[in-house]
């Protein structure tokens, strides 16, 4: 099953029903959204593009993004949507290296792409849509002049759909490999645990650049021939109305989206009894903000484990493993990732590749493989290479997994520090530091140390007005952790470097402090 | 992903969880069943038997019979489950064609195979088990025997799985073969509609030999952890009590079982709460036994269409379509297959091979694409070439589509007449015979006719105690149906020719007719 099966088959099952939904803009019908992405697809296919080239496209959240999808994949050419947060420079070394043959750019960004435009000498075509764009090529006219034919070119299910970049917290994104194999299982894995009803409606919070919302601006809701609902930004304010207004039954959103949603003040005024099932990844909810959510929005939370190398596609804790009271070992589940999702082979490896003990100590690497695992980086054979072990993908993440088979992620393999031969995990750390109450954000690092190889060391951003001194807060830590896992020493700072997804740049971290020790080894 | 995988993950995360019980006999947990499966495997292997070899299993349901599924799995050796109910003569005709290199037998049919098994050649080993077999060979001592360190053999996704036998109303049995990729699409497509929870409990009802039940012995609950219950056969009285012992949450079932069930004097003192979803295929809902299944069982009911071909895969008509009152078109979905699965591309198609138009009067061949159709016949390269279209698999089933995307069948190919250039749906007679109050069974075929073509000739077993006539019969039908489409004759039997799967073979009364025409066409 390819991705353009979804438009042409709903076109033919759901042809009359609405598609695609922009608040206060224009509403397309399943047959539509065929016609108009089968001509969308022709028009690109009329410039000259071909299957296996690329097109970049440069947009905030809109119906054309979904109509890109489906196009690209009618057409063979391989989608890249691209972060629009990334700045000029991050965006053309990502884009020399992607070297699409054209570049879709919306309107509202037409003068943020005219700034780097000319450092892409891949383009051929630039093609402006969504308003008074100046650029020669329209989208509008040229889906207007196109055949409503379906192209002839001969798509595979391992042909390439979309490149989905990886979040890039060491440097300018990889571009993962994603083929229309690994769209529909992730798809299928996420219909698998979300209830999703025939012709539902899911809401489009995250920006459909990212991962899950690139290629997963495409939400399961899509093969029961539901319609999205497109805002052109997530706003905590108008969720709760947009959820009632158009009987939301689905969603994707990130943990700090919907601690926004329902701290609102009158969140609680609203009618969510749509909702079924909330897909929600990066990153794992705190008990207070879970409890909270379930109780305004009901039990219909799936946080979700993935990365672009495997369309998003990991482990899920399912609602029914989701204790906010009870045993300590099931409260903790809250930090797990839960269990892997239904067509993903999940391994926590040590160094030798062998299976680590369900301790809930030992901790080892998290291998996945199953029919979402992307084939590997674009143009990257090395680094594919290196990132795998057989049909195994490694994905850089560390985890332990305890007696009923939970994994729990205790840090990113690169950001795992080795001080005096022994693991130190930095997020372990981190917890410990953010707990004090003048702490604001802290990231730990290893810097090089003659004696221990590494040691421990914290770059923290204080609370506004405090005063804490490093000797304070090494002691704070130094009461709740052993010894060894303790910061040997604590630079306090303004701002921690953030990458466009919101992570910490740890290798910005390292980096900087190799050029200029704070603290030179002793 | 593979077939063994699901077993070798559940090890992985559910290792203490129950997998197989068998009710007053063995429980296994998924540590025990992965570790039985391998040595099985290998046990398999070092009798000689290779990757692509076929192995028969003729037993009623039991424990061994999910283990064979993992235990082919695994070592790449093709697995062929066998209909118990088949004639000695059937038996032998089936297993020449599909030549297996060895035989499984339970010992409650030792018997029963010793007088087919000298007409199976190809089989070099017989192996009994589940007690006094008298074979050479017992499965338990080979399993006892053999080593517990994964097979070497290299199984992909798309090496065959199993064989599926088809229904066979016209013949012996083809084999469709299925793949690993088959296998897991299909559990995928029934996951995206069932709600299955984490370690639920599915009850098996259908012959595990059986499409469904053949492969799909392998219930989508083992995807998510969940043991299956196996009886050694279906009892409508045990039905509840297992449910409400075991907390029953998935089951397979076709409608006369679910009628039968819910006509059990005592079933409502029993608790069907534990029930999340029901897959059931073969046939329509009437509106009343659907209507008391739900009060019954609750809204859990998920009527599926299918063939081995597809591995069972094809529509499902979703609980919220399920109307057994509203609109006339409404109630009339009951009649329908519903709208096809999520990874199905299903179209209707007139014999040019264009989609019919949505007006549910315009009939064409139902034709089916996607992951879980088998890649073709077992060593019939003429008759898998005859059932496709390009990817298509042609159904042979006719249908019409209503405006709202419901498919309804109308007939098979096959049964369909051509009268005087029009074509008339047996089914359609049929059903017109069958409201008459005096009518038990009425079957509908097509007799040669030299001015019409054909001529509609009616197959009836009256109620006992009838007196009613042919001339009787042809007027109560001439009223409620157009000129052309009345019986032309009514033959009156004892007992209407049956499939081992309980279909009418039209076949055989339409050969029947030939050789001994009642009314020579005139
Ligand atoms: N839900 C259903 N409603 C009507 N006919 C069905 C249904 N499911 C299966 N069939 C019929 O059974 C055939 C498949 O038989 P088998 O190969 O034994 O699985 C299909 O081609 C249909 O003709």
């Amino acid at each position: 099953m390819l991705v353009s099966d979804i438009v042409r088959n709903n076109a033919r099952f759901f042809g009359d029903k609405e598609a695609v939904v922009v608040p206060g803009g224009t509403t397309r019908t399943w047959s539509d959204l065929d016609t108009r992405t089968t001509r969308f697809a022709n028009a690109l296919l009329g410039l000259g593009l071909s299957k296996g080239d690329r097109i970049a496209l440069f947009s905030p959240n809109c119906g054309e993004f979904l109509e890109f999808f489906f196009a690209t994949a009618k057409s063979g050419i391989i989608g890249a949507a691209v972060n629009i947060r990334l700045s000029a420079h991050e965006l053309s070394s990502y884009l020399a290296y992607v070297e699409p043959a054209a570049v879709l750019v919306h309107a509202d960004l037409a003068d943020n792409a005219r700034t780097w435009l000319p450092d892409v000498p891949s383009a051929r075509h630039v093609i402006g849509f969504g308003g008074d764009h100046g650029f020669a090529l329209d989208l509008e006219q040229l889906i207007a002049r196109a055949s409503a034919e379906e192209p002839s070119v001969h798509v595979g299910e391992d042909d390439v759909y979309q490149l989905g970049a990886t979040s890039g917290t060491t440097g300018i994104p990889k571009a993962a490999v994603l083929t229309h194999r690994n769209a529909i299982a992730a798809l299928q894995n996420w219909l698998a645990e979300l209830p999703v009803p025939e012709y539902g409606t899911a809401l489009q919070c995250i920006p459909m650049f990212f991962n899950p919302g690139g290629p997963s601006g495409l939400h399961p809701v899509l093969l029961k021939g539901g319609r999205t609902v497109i805002p052109p930004a997530f706003d905590p304010a108008e969720f709760p109305r947009l959820v009632q207004e158009y009987r939301v039954t689905n969603t994707t959103i990130v943990p700090t989206m919907v601690q926004m949603v329902v701290s609102q003040p009158d969140v609680e005024r609203y009618d969510f009894s749509s909702l079924r099932g909330i897909m929600s990844g990066g990153s794992p909810y705190s008990a207070g903000v879970l409890k909270r959510a379930r109780e305004v929005l009901g039990d219909v939370l799936y946080p979700l484990y993935g990365m672009a190398e495997s369309y998003s596609c990991g482990a899920v804790l399912r609602p029914e493993d989701q204790f906010t009271e009870g045993t300590e070992q099931q409260v903790g589940w809250l930090d797990s990732i839960g269990r892997p999702l239904t067509m993903i082979n999940l391994r926590v490896v040590d160094p030798d590749g062998n299976d680590v003990p369900h301790d809930g100590r030992t901790s080892g690497e998290i291998w996945l493989s199953g029919p979402s695992v992307s084939p590997g980086y674009f143009n990257m054979a090395e680094e594919t290479a290196r990132s795998r072990a057989g049909e195994w993908f490694r994905t850089g993440d560390v985890a332990v997994i305890d007696s009923e088979g939970f994994v729990t992620i205790v840090d990113r393999l690169k950001d795992m520090i080795i001080t005096g031969g022994i693991n130190v995990f930095s997020i372990e750390v981190e917890r410990v530091l953010q707990d004090h109450p003048e702490v604001e954000q802290a990231a730990v690092i290893g810097v090089p140390h003659e004696k221990w190889g590494e040691a421990i060391h914290a770059v923290v951003r204080r609370r506004e007005g405090s005063t804490l001194t490093e000797a304070e807060l090494v002691d704070f830590a130094a009461q709740r952790l052993s010894g060894y896992k303790k910061p040997r020493s604590v630079e306090f700072v303004d701002a921690l470097p953030i990458s466009a997804t919101g992570k910490v740049l740890k290798k910005e971290l390292r980096e900087r402090h190799v050029r200029t020790p704070r603290h030179p080894a002793s």
